[in-house]
């Protein structure tokens, strides 16, 4: 399967870094490659430049976002919330157009400081506006709620813990469970919880997850819903 | 101790059925106690009328808010989120001074149908609002993301599975962390997450919590966090 991953930060290159191990072909997305190349400065989070990444994982490659979307069957968003809207329109609607799209972007709004709050929340999310706004993709909003090295690798976090869905396909629901299968998620722990609009409420676990990290001091947690499977 | 808890509804008869049972003054405060003890129809949700509960629980009594706050040493609010401020200005002002309030509280806004949405929410939070309201109080945020039975019988669940706190005043929080174990919530299930300002990410629980209700059709499950404790 070839994928599309819209986004060179954190999630973006863990994804396609998992991705590739699995031996699917993969390409990250960006605005201007030549941009992005040119970096030589961490990122905002401490990361360092994405040649350096890629100088790394040399099947992985950058292109434009129209291109990449052009390559993936399959279309990863790691972009920030707000800019998510405007990296799909780059990506081109007749490019995107029958494809799955997996959604684990947070409409995070830095605006008035920290901690951050939301922007779409409550009455829509950003999964729901990217499914509104482009309704020949197959939105299927996944693992937002956790750390990115969980994300890829679940057995960090000891013990059961869950991972949501919330889309509107079923075929592409399951596509995706499948895919999150193959990332090390157990069965039973993908827990679907119905349409697109559900997710306001995965959405909305950020800001206990960003309180619960400083508290804890550590990213190495995920939410697991004690009580969701019969007799477990 | 004295417990004067404020609402009528599920939450608050749950409540204060356990703080009875466990050998503590209970009684449950209501705007007019005439029109509460006429009801003789089932509530909104289908609990029998308080009537007949407080006739199967003669240690409890039912008072006015300004009464039943002057009673109380400690108070339990349990009204429903949209009619917390006014309850508590009906408890008046002077008999709350000093007095830890928990809140378990969650302001769901039904007004555009189901699912409701939040509000306060995002920026702000019930918990925050109630504090800013009545600096006087020492408001703890607590037992708010789940359903009543599992609140004062965590073993409904099985397995490990947590209850927040968030509150301004370390001590007020110490107490209500030994109160949540008189309960039965074990040592280290107590998560305590800061200041009241967290209270919007435990508020913010509640879209996925009726996301799950739906999908897993009960509401004998609970959030865990897992890996929050070392080597847990």
């Amino acid at each position: 399967m070839r994928y599309a991953v819209l986004g060179t930060g954190i999630v973006g290159r863990t994804i396609a870094g998992k991705l590739a191990a699995l031996g699917h072909e993969v390409a990250i997305g960006t605005r201007d490659v030549e941009v992005t190349l040119a970096r030589t400065e961490p990122d905002a989070y401490g990361n360092p430049p994405i040649a350096q990444w890629l100088a790394q994982h040399t099947q992985v490659r950058l292109l434009s976002f129209a291109d990449v979307a052009t390559f993936g069957e399959t279309v990863v968003n790691t972009t920030e919330g707000a800019a998510s809207l405007q990296a799909l329109e780059a990506a081109g609607r007749d490019n995107l157009a029958g494809k799955i799209l997996i959604d684990i972007a947070n409409p995070l709004d830095f605006s008035a400081g920290m901690p951050p709050s939301l922007n779409p929340v409550n009455t829509d999310s950003l999964g729901e506006q990217i499914q509104r706004t482009f309704p020949e993709l197959k939105v299927v909003k996944t693992l937002n709620t956790m750390n990115a090295a969980i994300m890829v690798e679940p057995s960090r976090v000891t013990g059961e813990h869950n991972v949501f869905v919330s889309g509107n396909d079923t075929g592409a629901k399951k596509f995706v469970s499948e895919l999150l299968t193959s990332f090390g998620w157990p069965e039973g722990s993908v827990i679907d919880l119905g349409d697109i609009t559900t997710a306001r409420g995965t959405e909305m676990l950020l800001p206990i997850w960003l309180r619960l990290w400083g508290a804890l001091g550590h990213a190495d947690f995920n939410f697991h819903i004690q009580g969701a499977r019969t007799g477990a």
